[in-house]
C-alpha cells in the first residue's frame, strides 16, 4: 500500500486568508481571472451534474445547499439568506464551500465563501453582460447599494468597460458608503435621489436589493430601449424586483431554468415563458443581443457551477500564495478499516502522556 | 446595534478533538448518551423537514449531502462512500457536518463526522434493536468486520445487553483485528470460519459489509425464527446484502421509506412492499416485535436526523470539555452590509504592517 502523507489534512481558506488572497491578487484582477473560470465552465455546461439547490425555508430566511460535479471534481456551497440579519449585526448572506475529488470522495479544499460568493456573483453578472449589454456600454445604474454593489461595479469595469455609475438605495447611507468605497478606482460616480434618476442614461441597470418580498424596484416606464438589466437581488420564492411588464418586453437569459423558474424574476411568469440559457450564448449555440433596441435581462439567481468555478479558481492559487491553513478534518487510521483501533491508539497515547 | 463578539468564529471539532471527546466520555457512555438524543429525535419525527439525501454517483462511489431541520436547528452532513478507497490507504466512508441556527442561518458548529458517523450508525442500530430484538437477546453475529463492527458490538452491549459475539469476514485479518480491538470489554468472542457458523445460535445478525454490489451475505436458510437482522451495509442503489427471500419472511422496519426504497435492502422489492417506520415504533404508534418467532429486519441506510442528533449531542459537550478549535469561517464586517469595506480595511492594515 502506498504511503500517502497527511490524508487527514484538508486546506482551509479562512476569511482572513480569503481577504489576503483577494488583496494580493487585486480585486479587479481576481474578478477578471475568476470570470475566465466561470466562462470556461459555462462553456462545458453539459459535463456538469445539475440539480436545483436544496433549500430549507423558514420564517426569517433560507439555508441552501448547492452541489454540482463535472465527473472529476465535486463541489458544494452552503449559503443562507436572512434579510433581517443586519439588525443583529450579522450578514444577510454567509457561505462556505467544499471542493472534492470525485474518485475518492475526499475533500480537497474547504473555504469561506461569503466574500467569494460576492465575487463570483459579480463576475457572473459581468460575463453575462459581455454577451448581452449594448455595444460600448459605459454607464451603469446600481439600485440597491448593499454588500454586492462594489463588486458588481468593479467586475463591470474590468469586463465590460463601465466607467460611469449611478447609485441609488432607499438608505442614503448605503449609497454614500458604496460611493466612498469606490473612490479612487477610476469611476465617475453620481449618488441619485431616486431609481428614476439613477436609470436615466444608463446602458446597464443592476438591481441588487435584499428584501425578501415581491418588490417593484423597476417599473416598465423606467426601462428604455436597448438597455441590459442585470437582476441580481431576486433569488428565492416570493422575492422579486422587477415589474412583470418588463419581463414581457425583455429577452430573458437565465443560468439553470429549472432553478430560475422557482427563484428568479420569472417566477412571476407561466412555467413555459421563453428563456435562453446563458451557457448556450457563451458556447455560441444561441444568440445573445440581436439588436440595438432590444431589452435584455439576465435573471440571475446564482447557480452551483459558478461556486464550483470559484472554488476551482481559489484552489489553483493555493500553491503560489500559501494562503490557507491545514485542517485536521478526516480520520486517517494507519489501517483504513481500523477506525476503532485509531481510538485505541489515541487512548494509549493519552495514557502515556498522563503518566509522565 | 448590539455588539456581538466573534460573529466570525465557528467552533470546529477536528478528528483529534473528536477522539479525545469520545475517550474522555468513554465509548460506551458516549453511545448510550448519543442514543438518547437519537431516540428523542425519532420520537418527534414529524417536526423535521425531511428529504432523501442528495447523491452524486460516480464510477467509484458516491458523495452525498444529508440536510434536515427541526425549525430551530438545521444540520447537514457531507459523506462519501468509495469501497475501493482502502486500496490507496483511504477510508471507505469519510464525513463532516454542520449544525446551524435556523433564525440567522449562521453555522453553530463544524465537525468531523467520520468517527461520529460510525458512532451514530451503531447507536441507531442499537436503538432499533431495543424495540425489535427478541427478549434477552445476548448473542450477536457480525458479518463484515470492518470499520463499523466494533462500534456495533459496543452499542449492542450498552443498549441491548449483547455479551456473545460471533464474528465473520471474508478477510480473516479483519475478524482478527475486530476481536483484538474488543478484548477486555467484557465480550465472549468467537471468530468464525463462515457466515453459517457465525449465525448459528445468534439472536441478532448484523451485516456490515462494504462492497458496492448486490451481494448475498445472508441466504434464507441461515435465518432462523425469532431472529432480528440489523442490515447496515446495504446503503445505496445497487448495494444490498440479503437474499430476497429473507425480505419476504421478515417484518421490515426502516428509517425514511422514501430513501430506503432507493438505497436499502428493499430496493429489491416492489415499491409498495409493506414496511414500518421505526419512528412510529419508538413513538408507540406502531408495534415492533409481535411474537417470539417473528423475523424482524432493520433495513438501515442512515438518515439525516441521526446525524442531526449526533451533532446536537456533541455540541452539548463543547462547553464542558472545551474540545474544539475556533474557525475564522464567517465574514464579519463592522457594518454588516459593508463587505467590500472589510476588504479595504484589511488592505489598510496590510499597508500599515508593511510600512513598519
Amino acid at each position: 500500500m502506498p504511503v500517502l502523507p497527511n490524508l487527514n489534512i484538508v486546506p482551509f481558506i479562512s476569511v482572513e486568508n480569503m481577504m489576503d488572497l483577494v488583496l494580493s491578487i487585486g480585486v479587479e484582477t481576481f474578478l477578471k481571472e475568476l470570470s475566465t473560470y466561470i466562462e470556461a465552465d459555462f462553456r462545458r455546461w453539459e459535463t456538469f451534474d445539475k440539480v436545483p439547490r436544496i433549500a430549507s425555508h423558514s420564517r426569517e430566511g433560507v439555508i441552501e445547499l448547492m452541489p454540482t460535479s463535472d465527473g472529476t471534481l465535486y463541489g458544494f456551497k452552503y449559503v443562507n439568506g436572512h434579510p433581517k440579519n443586519t439588525r443583529s449585526g450579522r450578514q444577510t448572506v454567509t457561505a462556505f464551500g467544499v471542493l472534492s475529488d470525485v474518485d475518492s470522495g475526499y475533500p480537497l479544499l474547504f473555504s469561506e465563501m461569503t466574500i467569494l460568493t460576492a465575487l463570483r456573483t459579480a463576475a457572473t453578472s459581468a460575463v453575462a453582460a459581455k454577451y448581452l449589454a449594448p455595444e460600448n456600454a459605459d454607464c451603469m445604474a446600481i439600485i440597491g447599494n448593499g454588500a454586492q454593489s462594489e463588486f458588481q461595479a468593479i467586475a463591470f469595469k474590468a469586463l465590460v468597460g463601465v466607467r460611469k455609475l449611478r447609485l441609488y438605495d432607499i438608505d442614503p447611507h448605503a449609497t454614500e458608503r458604496c460611493a466612498h468605497n469606490l473612490q479612487g478606482l477610476g469611476f465617475d460616480i453620481r449618488a441619485c435621489a431616486s431609481s428614476e434618476e439613477a436609470v436615466e442614461g444608463a446602458h446597464i441597470i443592476t438591481t441588487a436589493t435584499a428584501d425578501k418580498q415581491n418588490a417593484t424596484i423597476l417599473t416598465d416606464n423606467m426601462v428604455g430601449p436597448g438597455v441590459h438589466i442585470n437582476a441580481v437581488g431576486g433569488d428565492c420564492p416570493g422575492k422579486t424586483e422587477l415589474h412583470r411588464d418588463i419581463l414581457l418586453r425583455s429577452d430573458i437569459f437565465v443560468e439553470y431554468p429549472q432553478q430560475t423558474r422557482i427563484e428568479g424574476e420569472i417566477q412571476q411568469m407561466p412555467a413555459d415563458h421563453p428563456v435562453t440559457e446563458l451557457w448556450q450564448v457563451i458556447a455560441g449555440l444561441a444568440v445573445g443581443r440581436r439588436s440595438k433596441d432590444q431589452v435584455t435581462l439576465f435573471d440571475s439567481v446564482g447557480f452551483a457551477t459558478e461556486d464550483f468555478s470559484a472554488l476551482r479558481y481559489v484552489r489553483d492559487q493555493l500553491a503560489a500564495t500559501g494562503l490557507y491553513e491545514n485542517l485536521d478534518l478526516l480520520a486517517d487510521p494507519d489501517e483504513p478499516r481500523d477506525l476503532f483501533g485509531m481510538l485505541l491508539r489515541r487512548q494509549a497515547l493519552r495514557e502515556q502522556l498522563a503518566s509522565r
